[in-house]
């Protein structure tokens, strides 16, 4: 397969981030929609603190590039990826609060409990959250109802207790559990990986692609969350505070033990290679068309920020 | 319009009461369903500690009657109204966090950051907004698609940023902003209007219900809400901690103004009798049929506990 440039990958990736901005700023500005009552000023700010960071916009992406890979409308998928990254905007609102993985710094700006207060930050997460719901089934997202129905349901299940929600409370007991390395892997797969699980399969959803293709992509969204996951270890090893925008070092501090702490760089080297292979090798039969996904692979796999 | 004994009404509500729990214990299980990874134990006792608590379970009991006056689903109702028993839940938790309202007790249990800890709250009440909108899209909830889409989005509004979770940021401010009394019906319209709202018009949606039908239950819904919150008021005043089951007097104690202690308890109980008044003449077109959703009214309306 004809690979994509890592420059030109790069650049459409940062136009995408760019746009996608822009759209989560309209979704979250002060006009009262149906049903509304007020949009309080304090929370919206901190809601939009909260989300408009100049963050990479990695999910959204990835539902953007696997619905136009079927032919999905691209406008639907910018819409769902935006209430996917408000979900994922709400999951690092309330990880960084004190009572969590008290953070003080998240792409180099203080956290929304730093930056308004404890109280304001839940309640901002918690209507991100529940605004990820509002967005996908509003009469702006031109989707029909049975696939708005399959999307809610599969955002919730991946975002829930058995999915990311129940991946960060294993990942707080696990500061004292120490859990096994398929322990690390159920938690990770649940913390991480099943929000980019979600991203890959909605495209397909959106696009209304067969089962097989669903599957498919559904698959690709897991080797992205490994890549991510390994690549994230790594760098919490190798990076410095400074290129992060956020500490590092935690997971050694905390003595939380990560697949990358337990069998070193060189295994972390050798199995991202392996998960872009098998990316590779999955998506072989959409030819070119998937050349955007499969550089994204190479993209997660190789990230150094 | 033929009144419903009130001792005959509790039993029916205490019975529905006693079904919805079993519900909501068989939603909460162990078991793994489609798409989830694991269900942690631990975060699954603290999710069960915050919504099997014996609650009247008002707001299921609105969506059931408010479907069966249309002719809805009983079992799809049932389960409408245990999803928004679980975002009704994870409101209480939230709102019991230290960092919000600091609450010890709730139905005389320790509240779930007490009996877990402030970590686990937080992501049981994250993951139980999350799962009432997998129960309402989940195949077993047998409700046409454009329907489920319609609740998704009815209760996403009446719960985030424009509703529940807005009105509980405005209340926090009102400890120091001291709003005037438009401003405390604002408040109170959406932190705990907006959810009952929904339950009414809820059970229209699910029955699939006329625009005008879907419109007289919102506003019935509005007013269980009205006399809900000065019924509330009164209590908070009237009440002891041990009738209540959680701490009393804190509205004074916080020098929150409601409307109760601004305009006193003879206007209290003037106003009550008012929506009762509104409630029954709205209703009085369908008849014996609302004979139950009438007392419904009168029984917030005179709510003891």
């Amino acid at each position: 397969m004809k690979t994509l440039d890592s420059t030109l990958f790069e650049d459409h990736l940062r136009q995408r981030a760019a746009d996608m901005e822009r759209l989560l700023s309209d979704l979250l500005d002060s006009t009262v929609r149906d049903d509304e009552i007020v949009r309080p000023n304090h929370l919206l700010a901190a809601m939009r603190h909260g989300t408009l960071n100049g963050g990479k916009r990695l999910r959204p992406f990835l539902v953007q590039e696997s619905a136009l890979l079927f032919g999905g409308d691209p406008e639907a998928a910018s819409r769902v990826g935006a209430a996917l990254e408000c979900l994922h905007s709400y999951s690092l609102i309330h990880d960084d609060l004190p009572a969590m993985d008290d953070d003080d710094l998240r792409r180099g700006q203080p956290t929304v409990h730093k930056a308004f207060d404890e109280a304001t930050a839940i309640l901002a997460g918690d209507s991100l959250l529940t605004y990820a719901f509002d967005i996908i089934t509003a009469p702006a997202t031109k989707l029909a109802a049975d696939r708005k129905v399959e999307l809610v349901l599969a955002l919730s299940r991946a975002a829930g207790l058995g999915g990311m929600a129940g991946g960060q409370a294993l990942d707080l007991a696990a500061e004292t559990t120490a859990p096994d390395e398929d322990g690390v892997i159920t938690l990770q797969a649940m913390k991480t990986g099943a929000l980019l699980r979600f991203a890959c399969e909605a495209g397909a959803i959106i696009a209304g692609a067969s089962e097989d293709d669903r599957k498919r992509l559904r698959r690709f969204g897991e080797i992205i969350g490994l890549a991510f996951q390994i690549a994230d270890d790594v760098l919490d090893v190798t990076s410095d505070a400074a290129t992060m925008g956020k500490a590092t070092g935690k997971d050694a501090d905390r003595g939380k033990a990560t697949l990358v702490s337990r069998n070193g760089l060189d295994w972390a080297e050798r199995r991202l290679d392996q998960l872009v292979t098998e990316a590779v090798e999955l998506l072989q039969p959409y030819g070119e068309k998937a050349q955007v996904l499969v550089a994204t692979a190479r993209f997660v796999a190789n990230r150094k920020s």
